[in-house]
């Protein structure tokens, strides 16, 4: 520990500078840097975060180095700001404000106008001419100074602040309603009533020593490190306790001085859109927290962005004041080499600034912006790419509601798939299709969707369920399509037979129309008009630079040639996972798979399954087509038998009237299949054993359309992949099966194709004994989503349950379907990545579960050495742009 | 490679001995022994195992060196045998045996009687004065030869055995039945019938040339080594395929030469009951296969075998040759210090030793045995533990159908719990409760059983289901009971309503008698005896040999005062899981539970939570009691709790009755807990963190329990268990809602308790971050059920529809819920252990599944470092066998 304890800044120079964020805090740092460039910051001083470790090693108590340091300071801003600290006449104010080395808004406490008393209050008064002025600042320091240095304010929430009572009370005896339209008077006598509650409640006077004011607070805001708030937000966010955090101690100024004052908060280039413009509003006697309020109409600062010709610019009444400005947020940006969002005050004519910081933005301007400042030789492209959230750019690839648009919204469930839609209630997928066949723009509402759906969610603008998380059915269905849904909306109450939805009170009906926000989870009375984006050219620039600088690829899961287009364009370098079984649903197709789920022996089943060949092969030419000269992974037939069978009676009256069975049989069979939990059951590889021939016929499928399509001249890379292996044995049995078939059909058609056989890695043991997998399988692809359903002992169509509560209640911080959790299955892909690599060095391995769209998730991948990522079409952009990030992260 | 090949044996006198089995093979090594010992076996020669690798090697090629070795070698076994191979007048026979290192019953090839033609079996004729003999002898080589050696033998199993074929033929024109009915003459036929067809099938003619017989045999033997059979039987039992086989030519001996011959088998001691007498059987004039073939009715070897005066013993009609074979027994029994089975036969007055080898024997005899060469002082008490195997002492605990007993076996299930029993069907828990309440003996038969059967699985003689597997509901509940259970017969079709249940074309009503096998897994027609062991002394003496080898400690999975009882009996240290959800179903208790579950707020679950807990008080007080001094580990509330509630619409109906609500009131609540794989649901610690008033409830029931018994100057251990962890900071949740409650119980009640909070490991997520739940957990049991069904994504209960068909393919050599998959699983719990323990050093590990009473099982936990094993309390003397053989493998 240095025996520097307090660093001042002001009048273009500082002790300190941005790189001492450790030592000054962030706010510190960043207020001595602006210092350093000339400027004009409220002058202050910085007590480091030393004295804060201090402070508690000592009990609360200051060395004498500190205190003469604090005083020189003092001292020092008195002589830049031309006033004295206590000076009854021309009385010097102070701001007593935490500032720790990493961003915790809003967890410790803040003291303002500090310095006032009864004598020093009439200095300010006679300085600025204003008695309600200085009687309002003089009350308010009472008040922020009770509750945070006198204890006055209450530990828990729901008890309102004594103060605020206090008030209250005098409103009402006076009869208004409003703060501001307390007179001079009202706020004197406030502060009589102010300082008798402290004495009553605390035994104590309140100290119109201004030291002692100053010491009170410093002591506080050190003691606010440690409140309960404070330390749980450290736990979340990993900060350690022991950093500490510095105080800043600056002189107050005051835009609502008079009509010579202003206010105002300004971006240096527009954050909606990226424009290059100075864009910012004002408001002329007023304090900054008036121009957020919306209690009065801020104006434009400047020309350009002025809307209304009766706006009064600041340019205009204050040219001299704006002069400065456009000069400071010139140099701002060209110093922090990025948008800023900056505060500033104007007191009696002279201009402060009072923060800059990078400015928030839309995706389409943070877009724009990274792109423009390297074109304007800014920033450099990794900087730029670096910038963008990639999270964020599903923004620009979804339909929007019109920000202006008014919404009403009655439920919220999980923001499923992104995207914003409007269309009328269906409750049955038939119904759906129905209704888009002439023309009506429809939201499928259903408590939970199934494979049967399918048809119905194709052409819905819209998917709404009031059960499943975030990979049920309905929501990896509907991120495949691109189609926004809203899942899990457990408020809602669905009714098949009365085709009526019920939210609390209200009733809808088939037909009524909805309007669903799948990345907000709102589910929206009525119609909201939506926006379509637009790519821009400054978007494919940025992910050009960004495909430049990663490693891995990315892949798509798609299961149709149009889902393979769509991605394609998106960029995707090949399907890391088409599934099988929604093919099996479409037209006459059903018939021939439940056909075949009836048979009592093999030959029936091989009947059947020659019914299906044709059209596999038809799915599998079209998918290879549109994907030629790159890779692309099929799953063999995933999952159990029953999701083919039909539940309700209806249907399986239909079922039986088109099979020629009874009722009964159909109603067997369905026992027969039942099982208590499917998702650990009779599914994936287990099926493919049972009944080798359905491998086989897709492996002859997918073999027959690869030969088919090399013998036209088109490249294609298919990679059969066995599902849900837990054994090295059970691989070897499905890889001989398809080997055996996959020979003969190459010999057949007399050309040789290019294929692999590899494995999903997504049930625990596989992972556990990847190094034997490994020694049959020619790649792996991590199926995530199940590998965390059983690493977890989550059932995804269930943990809605509970998960929402242990996310409410920090059990998890993240929901782990979403994010994949690095700290446990992590665990099980890194080392099945290692144990594989172990056995065949340069094993090809991918992830194909939704967390290979996830930005957190694809960085895990990346630097566990996987080769690619695989994930809906929409979230390829996203997936390119966060391993190009993971890349640059790597250097 | 030495040059030495062939080692001769004979006359009292060996070049081998049983140290050398990799060379000689197992059997060759033997009977190197054994005629070391001075035992009159008859004489012979190995031939070494490297040379079995040098015929692969050389494709069937034999150096002279090895030539000129065999020849030395038979003329060696001609001297000692006086006679000559291939001498017309006094013809040496010979076989030719396959011998390996590892047994490997029945799958190489032999040839019996070699060196006959035409003219050496007019020797034997001569020799024996018995045509019929010498013409049975030479056909019966012709036929083996010829399927060995010139490949006669069909390939498929399907096909007959074509000289068997000309034998049927030739009876049917004899109009003779047996092949004994067959004269000299038609055997001499048979002879020529025989070489006809070799000739016509494989165009070469029956070798006359003994030396050519032999190499032949010799060739063919070695080429049996890789037949297919020999092959899988390797790969399933993980013997080496390059170890090879030894070859055993021998000179043969007969006990069918006329009445001063004869053959037998012994046994050194009974092995039905370990009692130390000789004990054998024997038929005069007659071949080895004819004793046990059970045409002719052996005869006993000595008098106090003899159980009817008119048999004939050995020791009365060949005095000489039985002392010898008395002398040789002991001292053969002292040699190998094991009871033996020998087998023997007497040529013409002179006694020749075939073999001997280790005795099969019941357990009860195992036991006795044992103990009595302990006391013997022929072995020491850790050989004695270590001849055991634990999972046969399961026999002396359950009772057993009288051997004596006919059976009509109807079905066969899976053996889920041991023991026979009796009794009459009746297809409901009720019913079940009703008739044993008026004294009858009942069989539950249930598709499946769920908690609420607990009622009648208690006073049922025997359970049986038609699904579910080895740890489905009934397996595992009727373990614990010690009730014998046989799960998942999938051949039974139970109809509820029309109370019948049918297997193929029987049907059996509600009353009828069937006895179950639940140590085979049979279901029989009818009543069948019981008997019910008595546990004999010496099985406690070696149980006691046994605890003091052990380091593990061994508890048991109970739930009951009586159970615990039962357990402590069987020598159990502790509980290691009392479930509390078995609890919540007797009496009045479930209508108090179905309150909490129904109770919209918290305010109504406390309510309803209070009226359970003096039943969960009292019932901590019964259990902490009987297992004073001794661990107890509760486990809080696991299961669903759709599972409490009825899901059949006449027990809704009741239910809804007496809760005076609506039936649609039920079934709304039935509807809204429903999941789809509950497995994976809202369970375990799920449900104490949605509800921590039912955690609350639970560990003041516990404290209370525990602090009125410590008051009482009991000692208690409670140990407090949250199940499905899969994370810290849930268990951290649980533990403080536990610590509160008791912190505040013991204060109430002014008494500390040694109590403890710790967890299950029983999800993945769990293990792989046991480092971090052990910051907080004081003691971890593995529940391997749980961790078993995710860690391959099994679901117990529907798992049997594939794990049969695995275990058929070979896919899973072992039911993973039976024996612990130390390849996969295991990883999961020595990760877990070591990462618990680098967290805290003394960690109390122990496990709580179903494999705690596997040998295996144990043996893995023994060895990867558990402080305890806990089982049902029936399998505890197998565990702590168990755990004291790995004691002693480990030293």
């Amino acid at each position: 520990m240095s025996d520097k304890y307090v660093y001042t800044f002001g009048d273009g120079k500082a002790e300190g500078n941005t790189t001492m964020k450790l030592l000054l805090g962030g706010k510190g740092a960043n207020l001595a840097e602006m210092s350093n460039l000339g400027v004009p910051v409220p002058a202050g001083l910085t007590i480091s975060t030393e004295i804060c470790t201090e402070f508690y090693k000592t009990g609360g108590k200051y060395s004498d180095a500190l205190k003469k340091q604090v005083e020189e300071g003092v001292s020092e801003i008195e002589k830049i700001m031309g006033s004295k600290f206590g000076d009854p006449s021309n009385p010097l104010l102070l701001s007593v404000r935490s500032g720790a080395p990493a961003s915790m808004p809003g967890m410790m406490d803040t003291v303002l106008n500090l310095g006032l008393n009864e004598e020093t209050v009439q200095g300010l008064i006679n300085k600025t001419g204003n008695d309600r002025f200085g009687w309002d600042s003089y009350r308010r320091f009472v008040q922020m100074y009770g509750d945070v240095v006198m204890e006055m304010k209450p530990e828990s929430k729901e008890e309102e602040d004594p103060f605020e009572l206090i008030i209250q009370q005098l409103k009402e005896e006076k009869g208004v309603e409003l703060d501001t339209d307390l007179t001079a008077e009202d706020l004197k006598n406030l502060v009589g009533m102010f300082k008798d509650a402290i004495k009553k409640n605390t035994g104590k006077d309140f100290p119109t020593d201004h030291w002692e004011q100053l010491w009170g607070s410093i002591s506080a805001v050190f003691g606010s490190w440690n409140n309960q708030r404070a330390i749980t937000y450290r736990n979340l966010n990993n900060i350690p306790a022991d950093w500490g955090t510095a105080i800043n101690v600056q002189s107050m100024v005051y835009g609502n001085m008079g009509d010579d004052c202003a206010t105002g908060v300004a971006f240096t280039r527009d954050p909606a859109t990226g424009n290059k413009m100075f864009y910012g509003e004002y408001l002329v006697n007023a304090q900054g927290e008036d121009v957020v309020a919306g209690i009065r109409t801020p104006q434009p600062v400047n020309e350009s962005t002025k809307s209304d010709p009766d706006q009064k610019t600041l340019q205009e009444i204050m040219p001299e004041a704006y002069d400065e400005l456009d000069r400071i947020y010139k140099s701002l940006e060209t110093h922090y080499k990025d948008m800023q969002d900056i505060e500033f005050t104007i007191q009696k004519g002279k201009l402060w600034m009072l923060q800059t910081r990078n400015g928030k933005r839309t995706t389409e301007a943070a877009v724009r912006i990274a792109v423009e400042m390297v074109e304007e030789g800014l920033i450099d492209k990794e900087t730029a790419v670096m910038r963008i959230d990639p999270e964020k750019i599903d923004q620009l690839l979804h339909p929007t509601f019109d920000p202006k648009a008014e919404k009403k919204v009655v439920a919220k469930g999980l923001p499923a798939s992104p995207g914003a839609a409007t269309g009328r209630i269906v409750f049955h997928a038939d119904d759906a299709e129905e209704w888009a066949e002439r023309g009506e723009q429809v939201i499928l509402v259903r408590i939970e969707t199934s494979p049967e759906d399918i048809g119905g969610m194709n052409v819905a603008k819209g998917i709404l369920t009031s059960r499943g998380g975030m990979t049920s059915h309905a929501a990896v269905v509907a991120r495949g399509m691109g189609t926004c849904c809203v899942a899990g909306c457990g408020n809602l109450n669905i009714n098949y037979k009365s085709e009526e939805m019920k939210v609390g009170d209200l009733v809808f009906k088939e037909g009524d129309w909805i309007s669903l926000d799948g990345s907000q989870g709102e589910v929206i009375d009525g119609k909201v008009p939506t926006v379509t984006p637009e790519l821009s050219e400054k978007f494919g620039k940025l992910m050009s630079w960004a495909d430049k600088m990663r490693r891995l690829k990315v892949r798509t899961n798609a299961d149709t040639p149009h889902d393979s287009d769509v991605a394609r364009k998106f960029g995707a370098e090949g399907i890391g996972l088409c599934r099988t079984e929604h093919m099996f649903f479409e037209g006459d197709r059903i018939k021939a798979v439940r056909e075949m789920i009836l048979a009592d022996d093999e030959a029936g089943r091989r009947k059947a399954l020659e019914k299906l060949l044709p059209y596999q092969r038809d799915d599998f030419y079209g998918i290879l087509k549109a994907m030629h000269d790159l890779p692309v992974t099929i799953r063999t037939l995933d999952p159990p038998l029953h999701e083919f069978l039909p539940h309700d009676d209806a249907n399986q009256q239909e079922m039986a009237d088109e099979m020629g069975i009874t009722l009964e049989e159909v109603k067997a069979k369905v026992d027969s299949l039942h099982e208590f939990n499917p998702m650990l059951g009779h599914r994936g590889c287990r099926l493919g054993i049972t009944y080798p021939e359905i491998t086989e016929m897709q492996a002859r499928a997918i073999m027959e359309a690869a030969c088919q399509l090399t013998k036209e001249g088109v490249k294609v890379y298919p990679e059969i992949m066995i599902p849900l292996i837990g054994t090295k044995a059970e691989f070897a049995d499905q890889k001989a099966v398809v080997v055996k078939i996959a020979d003969k059909v190459q010999k057949e058609s007399c050309v040789n194709v290019n294929y692999m056989v590899g494995t999903m890695i997504e049930i625990p043991r596989a992972a556990l004994t990847a190094d034997e997998v490994a020694e049959e399988a020619e790649f792996f692809s991590f199926g995530t989503n199940d590998l965390t359903q059983m690493a977890f002992g989550y059932s995804r169509d269930d943990a809605g349950k509970f998960l929402a509560e242990y996310l409410d209640k920090g059990i998890l911080t993240e929901d782990p379907f979403q994010v994949l959790d690095q700290t446990g299955v992590g665990q099980l892909v890194e080392m099945a990545v290692q144990k594989g690599r172990s056995t065949k060095k340069d094993l090809k391995i991918g992830i194909c579960g939704e967390h290979g769209g996830d930005p957190k998730s694809v960085g895990f991948c990346h630097r566990i050495g996987m080769d690619y990522v695989s994930c809906s079409p929409y979230r390829v952009p996203i997936a390119r742009l966060a391993a190009a990030q993971e890349a640059l992260r790597d250097k």
